[in-house]
């Protein structure tokens, strides 16, 4: 079933101890759409600038992403640069330039209003709850916040969630949006703030989906290298849904098999765990659904006992 | 299969956020041996002082463990005090009184020589050496080691390594020792030292078993409340190893089934996860099978997909 997916589309300045691009292809609803390509249609609606290039429009319509909703305004794209530390697991960001991002108005274009699945990547709540007010028929609705949210919009993102059916975070956000430390603790009040589930990354050590009374975890992949982490929660996201999508999932069934809900975060996993393989999207330019499916088969034959 | 355990048997004074006990029993070989015996005979080697209580012994002699080994000599028994981080991620040593340990030189009873597992608590590398020579008819021999000794006797630890079948460590002990900071490359160099198997330790975040060419990964358990963490690794270990007492596995057996060493580890995991629900070793006075195995299930439904 058909996707749709809301975030920003960006230029991205990155340094890892692996090297550094100075100009790539990056943001949310990039990577959650090419992520989630791999299962399900994926239609996008963002903001880029004039100066965006040609040759990553191709790259987003090679992958058959729906590109109606993608706007094209005078002015600079959203541009990020950010430094990793040593062992990746802090980044500091060098520079926010919001660019044309800081007027972004999301349109839903008139034949996504109808579609199933909706991700919302991490944009202002409000913005968010703006386009889930444009869908009509919704079979499922999730996406993504961050602190600067939590702290300094809290009621907004309260009233957004709401109308949300998961809520993807990680450890530390789900810490502060509940007031809790214990990561069960915190899932059950984000359960009661609205979503049926709650998907907690935990980076390099994995990820766990609770719904009510019940919780599934699964370890990070062990990757060689690390080469660029940048965007692998949004590819988490992308394939958590478009696996969802691809299935045709309800969450709001509470008789939804869960093994299906627990592959999706599987997919979710391995769509992370190849995002941090190259470069930005680079990964993407290459990766085959057999080498996704091989990837999942090999967390089977690591986890299962 | 029986198993032979050699570490410590100590008093602790720990403090955490849900309180703090000013005396009780604790050290390696305690927590090994209560673990490990819900799944084998545990024969002990170590050393206590003349205050060592007769409750104590009797805890452990209610478990049925062999105290044949276990030498009472004039003096104090070894005694530990330390405090967690609010987080329980960092535990601070206050005071450390070797006491009798400080001459502690493991006499392996006669009965005991021919027994077919040994586990060796984290005691100087030469008297674990000591005591791997002083056993017959060994099948299994593995064990735990520490950052003091991995700088400070890197040559004896080495040399101590070459006997065993299995090495458990934390993660910043294994990149210590290997050099690596990747944990499939530490785990690789490390089985270049003599084990065949590595099993990496991750606190809150689970365990990793690594042999040649394949590895298995398991999430923590999450707790509703963590307790106390000491001795969870040793109990870990005494899950481990009683596992694979209890099935008579070898793993030097190339072609050992891979499933039974996953069962041994998620074995260690539940017997660390029980451990951390009370203080020191009061949950090993009421836990029975029953709980062990239920939580053995519970890790299948809330990692199967």
């Amino acid at each position: 079933m058909s996707l749709v997916v809301v975030g920003s589309v960006a230029y991205d300045c990155v340094e890892t101890p692996h090297g550094r691009r100075d100009r790539m292809l990056g943001g949310a609803c990039t990577y959650i759409s090419l992520s989630a390509s791999y299962f399900t249609d994926a239609h996008i609606v963002a903001v880029v600038g004039d100066d965006f290039a040609r040759e990553d429009e191709d790259l987003l319509a090679s992958r058959r992403i729906d590109l109606e909703g993608l706007e094209r305004v005078p002015g600079k794209t959203f541009f990020w640069a950010g430094v990793y530390s040593n062992d990746m697991n802090d980044r500091t960001t060098l520079q926010t330039d919001l660019n044309v991002f800081a007027s972004f108005d999301p349109k839903v274009p008139g034949k996504y209003r109808s579609l199933p699945y909706l991700l919302l990547g991490n944009i202002q709540p409000a913005l968010q709850a703006n386009v889930r007010r444009q869908m009509s028929r919704l079979r499922l609705a999730g996406g993504d916040t961050m602190n600067y949210w939590i702290t300094g919009f809290r009621e907004e993102l309260l009233e957004t969630l709401k109308g949300w059916d998961f809520l993807l975070v990680n450890d530390s956000e789900a810490r502060l949006l509940s007031g809790e430390k214990n990561l069960r603790r915190a899932a059950d009040a984000i359960m009661g703030m609205g979503p049926n589930t709650v998907v907690i990354k935990r980076g390099e050590y994995g990820a766990i989906l609770f719904r009510k009374g019940a919780h599934f975890m699964v370890p990070g992949y062990l990757l060689d290298d690390v080469f660029d982490p940048t965007g692998a929660g949004d590819c988490f996201a992308g394939g958590f849904i478009g696996y969802l999508a691809q299935c045709g999932l309800d969450l709001k069934d509470s008789h939804v098999d869960p093994k299906q809900l627990h592959r999706a975060v599987i997919y979710g996993s391995v769509m992370g765990s190849f995002c941090c393989e190259q470069f930005g999207v680079d990964r993407f330019r290459t990766l085959t659904r057999a080498e996704i499916d091989a990837r999942f088969d090999e967390f089977r034959r690591f986890t299962e006992f």
